[in-house]
């Protein structure tokens, strides 16, 4: 049994990589790389949401018909957009905090393996949130868009042509920010699945 | 070198578990355990998916009320919900599926990783399906139920009590189906970190 741990002195010069912590001894040599990819893919899901939350906010419309009264239409007069509006702020501060935990981890990479695991159970829900409020806005959007016949609910796009230039632009921002998330998880398990011994 | 090749034939005998594939030896005291939690997941996936197909199939009303047509709501007047029932229906066929390859893992443990992985990256997917039709149908009902009195878009759910009753409980099952799908990948992601060495 001493033999094992005592191996060939000529042979250890040459494997052996210098001491660092024993948990990041099988990824370390690459998880500053994976790391700037995952900060990366960060950084644009927050331009994607910002992007997102300004266009919407942004939508606001008068327009002064044939009536006396001028017509307004704003992303506030519907929940649904109110929700998309939160869900985009949510994963908009979400993705500033772990950009600046994903840079963290580049400067010491002996936790990569936690970070991952901590990244994939977040990135999870608030995919899940992103891609509900998307749903949700570009569904109320649809009707706005098509109206529907069936419950006498009129078409509004016709009217707003502006506001709902502003919400499809928002929408497909938000609909990449989903696609964004998903890559990120996709990128945590597969980044733990990398670390598994062959 | 030879002697770690030969280890001592008396403690080999205590420690050394009954001949199998390598890519196992990490997981397999405990992968047919993984996999039946996996299982039962998988099978309260299909079981909410199908509860809310059929919900929300069934939920046609006919309502004769002092106009001489007689009104009719019906879940296809709205492309919303046309798109929440494939949505559900791809999930139930998807846990079909995963749930006879979770089955056959627990046959054959030594794929586990393998698939563990795949499960991962497809259930994000369906994730952000079952998540996003979610929000679309939730978006369409709530104007059915509340209205909006900015655009003009009268109340439904006044009319077809038992059509919103059968949409607001297809809609509460089909976010459990989500929360699930949340637990599948989380789960997935904490199995595959789990073989990781310490």
């Amino acid at each position: 049994m001493a033999s094992t741990d005592k191996p060939d002195p000529e042979q250890g010069k040459e494997v052996t990589p210098p001491p660092k912590p024993e948990s990041s001894s099988v990824a370390s040599p690459t998880a500053a790389s994976y790391f700037s990819v995952d900060v990366t893919l960060r950084v644009l899901l927050f331009a994607s949401t910002l992007t997102a939350i300004v266009v919407l906010v942004t939508s606001k419309q008068t327009v002064r018909g044939r009536v006396p009264i001028p017509l307004v239409a704003k992303f506030d007069h519907s929940p649904a957009f109110i929700y998309f509006l939160v869900a985009l702020s949510v994963a908009g501060l979400y993705s500033i905090i772990t950009t600046l935990a994903s840079i963290s981890v580049i400067l010491k990479p002996e936790f990569s393996t936690k970070f991952l695991l901590h990244f994939a159970f977040w990135d999870v829900l608030i995919l899940g949130l992103v891609a509900s409020a998307t749903g949700t806005a570009g569904g109320v959007a649809y009707i706005g868009l098509k109206g529907n016949d069936h419950v006498k609910w009129p078409k509004v796009c016709s009217t707003f042509d502006k506001f709902c230039r502003h919400l499809a632009g928002s929408l497909a921002v938000s609909l990449f920010a989903s696609v964004l998330l998903v890559l990120l998880v996709w990128f945590s398990v597969f980044s733990i699945h990398k670390k598994l011994p062959k």
